[in-house]
């Protein structure tokens, strides 16, 4: 790096709203959160992808309407191409799959783990850059990967001790086989689908006041009757006949195989989860009493590469919301004892240095985290800096331990000191 | 995703130049060779952080001079602002230090992995979005720190089994001391340094010459002397007692007491590595013979942060080049074995499905990654999928198997089929 060594200005070392720096400590629990996540999705047999950060904008924008559009970062680049940046890693896999269906093995099971860029505005928990984690089976209508998802979902979240969540099941099919029973024309159906999707938020009564507005007293009856009312909204055994409750009920009948407990999924009735896209089960997940709102979410589509090819490829999957979900472990302190990676500081004594450095080295190749203190400094520096790093343990090594071939092993949080061998330090530590 | 239903024509599904997309394949290799750099990292207690992609252009322009400005990607956001990617990991690290300073420990050791961006001309092996994987140790001046950072780039390639590294080192100071010994005026040093910098590249006979332009032909012989000729070059031993020589044999005596073997690092008076920003020791990593150039570089520095705050940090710090790796150990055949992270397949017959579901499950819970095949295709599709997928094992549990509680396991290598107990497949398979 130049610097220029003419006098300049300072520049203030701030960063852009919406943006965030990660220090050493949350760095590490990000990345344990993450490796969890990781472990899991390989568990289940997806495989890793990633694709470029910078896309030409015609790959990016005019897939999520207007709105996604004012959200994307568009820019021209050195070349006068017009191009933005990743807004989520949905298109670009589409984009992936179009591009190399040819060498890829199908169903194709994928997970990507990365940023991605929003031009929004920042709000607690709403970030310009943040990261998504998501999981696709590509290229099978098989129900067995709908419930694949599912297993996947309450593997993940079981792996992170949040045992408490609730996966939210609904069908795109039955949703609309039940609003053809209610008689709602195909042009009320985007204003019906996005009041009932309000319905964790608003209660019920203004929900039915609003639905009045445009629809026959008869037709918001039986709204309540076959959605709506607390009654029938997470029963799949009453409700009708209508063709697609088979799959449904399959469905439940492969969550039980799978081993996913009852009180973790449910059917919802209510769940609505955006407009066009999704064409089968849809899936959110929430903590209920929480107050977070959706975790994790998705579900099956018809049709995922439409836009740049001709072949079809069906497929189901979800994005888990990295941010949301490290705001809640945060909250319940399941984070606290992930700070540090370093398990052990050798002090650093002016005269048995050069043993020191050795001792290090032996503990490092046996596997142990071990940082050598760099200066000779005073004991008690050495000592505030395990402490202010969370190391739990430091190695006395003066010319008396030397001599004696053992070293002071100490305990920084009891403070207690004992003398003994190589082997008994890595026993005490492992 | 909302695609607009309306006709519309397909997008051609291509990506920049410079950027990739990574497929399964390649992402476990990257992956594996992520995880062993995060390994050695955190095992000589770097602690992990990220920094924004975007920042503010006013924190990234200006550091390396015109050539970086053009390089750079900037921007205006929605806001207006002028912002700009990250063009590497080093000036972020930097605004984060003068920003964070007050809350880190000191030496703040650190590792950063993850994507920057460059509007270079792509070539073989030149990206525009490529990753820089960097340590640095911020905050010290201790010769202990950078006899570490010999030892971590050491470790690095060891773990990578990558033992023909040569660590090229030099000291900043002693290529000044050796300039003042042959008189070389301040005007000319920036000239005569680029020439030596070029020795790897051109003959010496052909950078004499273009030294005899500028210089008088006795300062050449003195370079010749001191700095260029083979007998030097590499022999701490014969060289001049300039003042800073006593700072090079305390760092070979500490390469020694940290273990890196002696054919793995060498003194190269010739080492130059940029012009301005070093201050002390200099690294270059090279694979001789290989034609891959350098792997892996850095340095020591005064003041990491002078153009963010008047507040002092030196440090030492290299930058491993993660693409360059992936290339030598793809030629060398090194990552051949690395492909998809499935152990084991179960195949899906349509009357076990439910048995061979639950039995996915235990395999999963065993921590043995294992997939269900999805549909009860025929066998040899199924088998095929294994095959495609690199995936070594698969599990054939059929209703003769689910009533004798055994299953037949298939090596996808060999063809060999053995009727097993669950207990005994785990044992093969771990």
């Amino acid at each position: 790096m130049i610097y220029k060594k003419r006098l300049m200005k300072l520049i203030e070392p701030k960063i852009l709203k919406g943006t965030r720096d990660f220090g050493p400590k949350e760095m590490a629990q990000r990345l344990s959160v993450i490796n969890t996540m990781r472990t899991v999705f390989e568990r289940f047999g997806y495989d890793p992808i990633e694709t470029p950060a910078i896309e030409y904008a015609q790959t990016i924008l005019g897939k999520y309407g207007e709105e996604g559009d004012k959200l994307t970062y568009t820019f021209e680049d050195k070349g006068g191409r017009k191009v933005a940046l990743r807004y989520d890693q949905t298109v670009p896999t589409a984009r992936f799959v179009a591009a190399n269906w040819s060498s890829l093995t199908f169903p194709f099971k994928r997970y990507q783990i990365g940023p991605v860029w929003r031009a929004d505005k920042p709000q607690r928990g709403r970030y310009r850059e943040f990261y998504q984690c998501d999981i696709d089976i590509i290229g099978t209508d098989s129900l067995v990967a709908d419930a694949e998802i599912a297993k996947t979902i309450y593997q993940v979240f079981s792996s992170l001790e949040m045992e408490n969540i609730l996966i939210r099941v609904n069908s795109r099919k039955v949703m609309n086989d039940l609003l053809d029973l209610a008689k709602i024309k195909k042009a009320d159906r985007i204003a019906v689908i996005r009041l009932i999707d309000k319905l964790d938020k608003v209660p019920l009564k203004k929900i039915k006041k609003e639905l009045e507005n445009f629809l026959k007293p008869a037709q918001v009856e039986k709204l309540d009757e076959l959605i709506l009312s607390e009654k029938i909204r997470n029963d799949l055994s009453i409700m009708p006949e209508v063709e697609s409750r088979k799959e449904l009920v399959q469905l439940f009948e492969l969550y039980k195989q799978l081993g996913i407990p009852e009180e973790n999924i449910t059917l919802d009735l209510t769940l609505a989860r955006g407009l066009d896209y999704y064409t089968g089960v849809t899936y959110e997940v929430v903590i209920p009493e929480s107050g977070l709102g959706s975790i994790c979410g998705g579900g099956r589509y018809d049709d995922l590469t439409s836009i740049f090819t001709a072949k079809k490829f069906p497929g189901v999957g979800v994005a888990f919301g990295l941010d949301r979900i490290m705001v809640y472990l945060e909250e319940q302190k399941q984070l606290e004892n992930i700070s540090t990676n370093t398990q052990l500081l050798v002090a650093n004594f002016a005269d048995t240095q050069a043993e020191s450095i050795e001792l290090t080295s032996e503990l490092q190749e046996a596997g142990i985290n071990t940082e050598f203190y760099l200066q000779p400094d005073k004991l008690q520096k050495q000592f505030k800096y395990a402490d202010k790093k969370d190391i739990p343990y430091i190695i006395l090594q003066g010319s008396e331990e030397v001599a004696s071939k053992k070293v002071l092993l100490r305990n920084m949080k009891t403070g207690e000191q004992k003398s003994m061998t190589l082997k008994q330090v890595l026993k005490t530590i492992n």
